[in-house]
C-alpha cells in the first residue's frame, strides 16, 4: 500500500477500504506516515466526505490505536454522557451525579477545553484539592463506592485521535462530519461503557451550524456505537444560545451546584433532566416517565448533590465548597456590559460569546495556556429577553484588566437586538436512537 | 496573518490576496510554515482552484523566492523554449542549436527528469565528458561565444518551487492548473530571458489530458509571462503519442542529431521547425515564413549541427560523438516486442510508454536513482501504422535483464490495435500568443 495512492483515491472521490484506512492510521500513529500526507488526506476527506462504512472503519481504527479500558470489575451498568461541545455547557457536572445517585455507574474520562468551549476536567479543577489524575485502581474503587468518578483523559486511550485532532486543528480540517464522528466515537469506544447518551449540539455555538447536519452527525454516531455493541441514544439540542447564564470555569461549577439544588436556570435544568432520564431509560431503570420522576426526586431530595459532594471528597476536593458555593472566589476585575439600545435579544452568535470568555482568561488559545478559574461571563439577559438601553446584558469577570474591552466589544457585536420578540425555539430538537 | 485562516479561506472558496500568498510562500521557504499546513493548502487549491490574479501572485512569489539571474552581459536577445514534459521529447536538443545558429542567444538552465519524462540535462550527460554544472561566468562566456549553453538548474533560483514540487509530488496535488502554472513560470521568470516559447503538451503522455485544459494552461502561462515583461508564445502540441521513435537518454540524443542532420522523424522535425520559427519570429528575425525558411536552411547547411558540436565541445564533451552518433554504445540487452495481432495502432497510452522506459532503467523513480544512459525504447510502429501479427512494434534496451518482461507487458497493454485505421490528428493543435 502507498499513502500517495490512498490520498489520490480519496481526492478523486473513491471509497477507501477498511484495510487502507487501518494501514493509514496505524502508520500515522507509528510515525511512518508524515503529517503532510495525513494533512492532505484530511483535506481530501473534507471535500469528498466518507461513507458510513468508511467512517465506521476509521472510528474503530482510532479506538484500536491504543489501549482499551477494562472496567469489568465495576459492579453495575456503566453509563456515559458526551456532549459535542458548547458554550456554557456544564451538564456533565449535573447529569453525572444525578444518574449515579440512581444506581448506574459513571466512570467518566473527560477532556480539557481548547478554543471556545471549556472542558469538564478544567471546571472541576476550580474546586480546591480536586485531583483529576488518579491511578486506575483508585478510580475504579471510587466508582464502586460513590457511583461516580471523573478524571482526565488517559493518554494511552485512542492516541490516534490526539495526533489527528492536533493536526486537523491547524489545517482547517476540523469541520468534517466523518472526522468528527471518528474522533468522538473512537475515543468513547475505547472507554468501557455499556450505555452512551450523546448531546449533539446544533447552532451558532457548535460544530454543526444546521439542524440537518447535526441530525446526520447524531445518526452516524448512534449507528457506529451500536455496531460496537453499545446501547446508544442521542439528543439534538440547541446551541444557538449559551446554556444557562454562566460561562467560565468556577462560574459554571456554581451554576451546576445551583441546578442540583433545584434552583438552576430553566434551560439548563430542562436539558439535565432530559439527559438523565434518557440515560436511566437506556439502562432499563424504568419507562421514560418513571425515570424523569426519579431524576426530579433526586434533585429535590438532595441525593444528587450529596453524590457530587462524595465524589469531590473522594477525589481529594473540598466538599464544603460544593455545599457552600459562595466560597468560590470572584475575579479581581468585573465589568458590567450595558445595552446600547432597547429591544428584544433576537439572536446571539454563541461562538463569539465563547471567544469573549476566552479573551477574559477562561479558556486556552494554545495547549500551554493557563486558565483563570474565576474568569468568565455571567449573562443578565438571553435570547428572547427584553433589555432597555443602559440595562445590563452581562457581567464580565477577569483577573487582568486588559482583556475586558475586547471581550465587551465581541459580546456586543454578537448580540442582536431588535424591536420584535423572536419566536421561542425549543431546547431539545430531536432524539436519535 | 495566520496560516490557518489562509487555508480556511481557500478551503471555503475564497480568493487569497497577493499579501497572503507572499506571506505563505516566504514563510514556507523560511521553514516557519510547516509542510502539513502547506499540504493542506495545496489540497484546498486542488479542489477550489485559483483565479488568474492569485496564480500570477503565486508565480511571482515563486520567482522571487531566491536569486534571479542577471544575464545582461550576454549580447543579443536571449530566448528560451520550455516544454511541459512529454515522452520522447528531445526538441530542446534540436531547437536550441537551430535558433542559436541564427543569431539569438540560448542561455538554458534545464531540469532533470523525475517520473516518466526525461530531462534535457540527463540526456546531455550521455555525451562523454559533457559538464552540466558550470560556473556562471563560464556559462555566460560560452553563450557569448557559441550562442548557446545548456546547464543544470541553479539551486539558488526559485527554491520555493523545489520545496513545493517535492511536497506536491507526495501529496497527490501535482495535477492542479494554478500550481503547475506557478511552478513552471516561477522558475522560468527567475531566469533572465527576453522571449519564451512554451510547448504545452496535451493528451495521454502529459499533465493535461484534454485540449481544453491544455489551452487554459497555455493561456495562463502566456498571460503571466507577459505581465512579467517577457515576449511570450505557446504552441499546444499532441502528446497522445510519443514524439519521434526513440525514448531514453542516448537514444534521444542520437535521434536529435539525426534531426539536425535533416533525416529525423517527420513529427519531430515538424515540431522542431515550428518551435524554432516561432522563437525567431518572436525575436523579430523576420516574418513567420522567412523564419521557417531560415530554420530549414540551418538544418540543410549543417550550421545548426555545427553549433551543437561547438556547444558540446565548449562544455567539455566529445564533439566527435555528435558528428558520429553511431559511437553511442547500445545497451547490454535488447528485446524485440512483437505484435500479438494484426491491425492498425489506433491509440497508445503514452504515459505507460514512459513508465516502460523507466522500468528499463532510463528514468528515475526517486531522486537518488541512477539512470542507465543506453536504456530505453526504439519504436518500430506508431499510432496510425499497420502492424501484422508477429511484426515488431518496438525494441527494448536495458543494462539488466530483469526489467524487460514488465516493460514489454506494459507496452503491449498500452498499445491499442484495431481493424480500422484511426483518423490522422495534427501534431500542432493551437498557438496562444
Amino acid at each position: 500500500m502507498r499513502m500517495y495512492e490512498i490520498i489520490q483515491k480519496k481526492r478523486d472521490g473513491g471509497t477507501l477500504s477498511e484495510a487502507e484506512i487501518r494501514w493509514f492510521l496505524e502508520g500515522y500513529v507509528a510515525g511512518e506516515i508524515p503529517d503532510y500526507q495525513a494533512a492532505a488526506l484530511c483535506m481530501a476527506i473534507y471535500f469528498r466526505g466518507m461513507s458510513l462504512e468508511e467512517t465506521a472503519a476509521l472510528t474503530f481504527a482510532v479506538r484500536d490505536s491504543g489501549e482499551t479500558l477494562d472496567l469489568s470489575d465495576i459492579k453495575g451498568l456503566r453509563v456515559d454522557k458526551h456532549s459535542t461541545g458548547g458554550v456554557g455547557d456544564k451538564t456533565s457536572l449535573v447529569v453525572a451525579p444525578i444518574v449515579a445517585s440512581l444506581g448506574v455507574k459513571v466512570a467518566k474520562m473527560s477532556g480539557r477545553g481548547l478554543g471556545h468551549t471549556g472542558g469538564t476536567v478544567d471546571k472541576l479543577e476550580a474546586i480546591p484539592g480536586f485531583k483529576t489524575d488518579l491511578p486506575i485502581d483508585e478510580f475504579k474503587k471510587i466508582v464502586n463506592e460513590v457511583g461516580i468518578a471523573i478524571v482526565g483523559q488517559n493518554a494511552t486511550l485512542a492516541p490516534a485521535d490526539k495526533l489527528l485532532y492536533a493536526l486537523r486543528d491547524v489545517t482547517a480540517t476540523v469541520d468534517s462530519l466523518p472526522l468528527i464522528v471518528s474522533s468522538i466515537m473512537g475515543k468513547k469506544l475505547a472507554a468501557d461503557d455499556d450505555c452512551i447518551v450523546l448531546d449533539v449540539k446544533t447552532g451558532s455555538g457548535s460544530f454543526m451550524k444546521t439542524l440537518e447536519k447535526s441530525r446526520e452527525l447524531a445518526e452516524w454516531m448512534v449507528e457506529i456505537g451500536k455496531r460496537a455493541g453499545k446501547r446508544m441514544r442521542a439528543l439534538i439540542t440547541d446551541m444557538d444560545r449559551p446554556l444557562g447564564f454562566n460561562i467560565g470555569n468556577s462560574l459554571e461549577v456554581v451554576e451546576a451546584i445551583e441546578t442540583l439544588q433545584g434552583k438552576g436556570p430553566e434551560d439548563l435544568t430542562e436539558l439535565c433532566v432530559a439527559l438523565s432520564a434518557n440515560i436511566l431509560e437506556l439502562a432499563e431503570k424504568g419507562s421514560y416517565a418513571e425515570c424523569e420522576r426519579m431524576v426530579k426526586e433526586a434533585i429535590e431530595s438532595g441525593t444528587a448533590l450529596d453524590t457530587l459532594v462524595k465524589m469531590v471528597e473522594a477525589q481529594g476536593g473540598n466538599g464544603d465548597w460544593i455545599r457552600h458555593p459562595e466560597k468560590f472566589p470572584t475575579a479581581k476585575y468585573s465589568h458590567i456590559v450595558l445595552s446600547r439600545k432597547s429591544g428584544y435579544i433576537t439572536h446571539v452568535d454563541t461562538e463569539s460569546y465563547g471567544v469573549a470568555s476566552l479573551l477574559l482568561g477562561a479558556g486556552r488559545n494554545t495547549k500551554e495556556d493557563v486558565i483563570d478559574m474565576a474568569a468568565g461571563i455571567r449573562l443578565c439577559a438571553k435570547t428572547g429577553d427584553f433589555v432597555a438601553e443602559g440595562e445590563p446584558i452581562a457581567i464580565l469577570y477577569s483577573e487582568k484588566e486588559s482583556g475586558i474591552e475586547g471581550a465587551e466589544r465581541r459580546l456586543l457585536e454578537a448580540t442582536q437586538i431588535e424591536t420584535t420578540a423572536p419566536k421561542k425555539e425549543p431546547l431539545i430538537l430531536g432524539i436519535v436512537e
